[in-house]
């Protein structure tokens, strides 16, 4: 079979790096952009990046999914606030067998598409990595980018390793990409929401990196983890201590991170809220587990978000 | 016997307001001060209230509790804290029947002074006022002015109505104060608590005015009160859903107010966290309860703080 081609929604940091990564090792790869769209139409992708700066000078740009090829694999790089546009989104760029990888945060995700697209092609990828949009086509990558794969089942089970999820890793890992297979994606899922119900919400409720959080409000931070393993715990998922004590040492080593939800609320953006703390609350509640913490960091990031709403020119 | 002396130890908004009228009624009145000690020395007191200005071009200031004469009542309206102070402030104020009145917010703070002074000599004022000090000497009253009288006694117990708090009432309505009597003290502490708690607290952390947080985030709010109710029962004291109801739909009437913690975080004033969340929090815990949702609130608050301490000038 050939290569596999690409489509990226939502050209944003994430989806950005990755498609880039991805064109740059020979890979066919049809970037949708909105705001951008004119200026990388005519100047490409710009990198910056710990793993060496690259530049795309001419890419495949479209500023309307109509425009562009259906594709072997659709990659959603939007935010989970867009996620209502999938099911207009998506039809256009999907034949008989094309995969849909789920590069977003949160819960919840995997199975909007799976409303679109049937369970055994719908994919979700972790990922691990600090970059952000600087400019237009312009993204700067900080640090690390591991992805991790999981293959969407119906029903939350373990899916174990598909090959779709390899095929995809071998393409990524041509792109000098670090990839892990997780055999069950809900629990990777749950691992990641472990570091970002925490260091998301009190990033922005509290406007605090990731080392003030780590130096001056560590109890609140591991008493939010705790609240997201008795919530993985409702799904048969276990999370360890040791994963805990391990996410809480590393945190504390790197540098100072602004989280992706601290730099959106710093631009005014919609908060990823559904998604990061909606969903699992509700999942948790739907099993009888109470979660008071989670559940009052996200009445606190839906107030502040609303009096952003309100007092944005 | 004659009229009775008053000391206040603290002259700033809820001290000198009530010392004030304490002495514009013909009581003599000693005033503690510090930094305005000059300035009232000179001018005196200048009080604009909703219920009419007045100006007192001569009071009794000092900068030392050493050189002020011993009073019958001593009125503290410091911030808690600086309760640390007290030991050494309270003495040279005291004869051998001096009453104590402590016009301070939380809990713990009647305990701190019958470590002094002997329980029965002990009493709790809640004052129930819109008052900030605009400037040296210079006191703003916007609304209400009601002091509940409660007496201190040993083991958390309710002291009924004692002829202290009729003899202190008396004076307080001869100043044209409102005045209540509460018969359990530490039932009124907790009262109050359910107001400051999530008001205080939130206040600051979302640095959002009552009215905000009554249209925005009204759960979160009920939800905090409900533990403060919680924790009222660990020691014996029933709220009703009544009460929370009558306190939201108050506030929901009130203008928009800015909670003396947040005008003291804005100022860069410390928070008086310990007499308003750590002892509540500790209490509680000490009966076996967990205040989840208070207990993220103090971390946040003294999160707040710290960092604030950080990169204070």
């Amino acid at each position: 079979m050939g290569q596999r081609s690409y489509a990226i929604l939502g050209t944003g940091a994430v989806g950005g790096f990755y498609g880039a990564c991805l064109q740059r090792a020979g890979l066919p790869v049809h970037f949708l952009l909105r705001s951008d769209y004119a200026h990388v139409r005519e100047h490409g992708l710009v990198i910056d990046s710990v793993a060496g700066d690259f530049h795309l000078p001419e890419v495949k740009a479209y500023s309307k999914v109509t425009a562009m090829p259906p594709c072997d694999v659709v990659i959603i790089g939007l935010k989970t606030t867009q996620n209502s546009l999938l099911a207009s989104l998506l039809p256009p760029l999907l034949n008989e067998d094309s995969l849909v990888l789920v590069l977003q945060n949160g819960l919840g995700n995997e199975a909007e598409v799976a409303q679109i697209v049937p369970a055994d092609r719908v994919l979700g990828g972790l990922c691990f990595i600090c970059a952000n949009k600087v400019g237009p086509g312009h993204i700067r990558h900080l640090g690390y980018g591991t992805v991790t794969l999981g293959q969407r089942a119906p029903g939350q089970i373990a899916a174990g390793i598909s090959s779709s999820m390899t095929a995809i890793a071998a393409d990524f890992r041509q792109a000098g990409l670090c990839v892990n297979l997780a055999e069950d994606l809900p629990l990777a899922r749950w691992h990641k929401l472990v570091w970002n119900i925490p260091f998301n919400g009190l990033s922005v409720v509290l406007d605090a990196s990731t080392r003030d959080l780590m130096a001056a409000s560590r109890t609140l931070v591991e008493a939010l983890m705790q609240e997201v393993v008795l919530a993985a715990g409702a799904c048969g998922r276990t999370i360890s201590d040791n994963f805990l004590e391990q996410m809480l040492e590393h945190t504390a080593r790197m540098e100072p991170y602004s989280t992706s939800m601290k730099l959106d609320a710093a631009a005014g953006r919609p908060l990823e809220l559904e998604a990061i703390f909606g969903v699992p609350l509700r999942i948790a509640r739907q099993a009888g587990i109470e979660l008071p913490r989670i559940a009052m960091l996200y009445d606190q990031l839906r107030f502040l978000e609303a009096q952003h709403n309100h007092t944005a020119p």
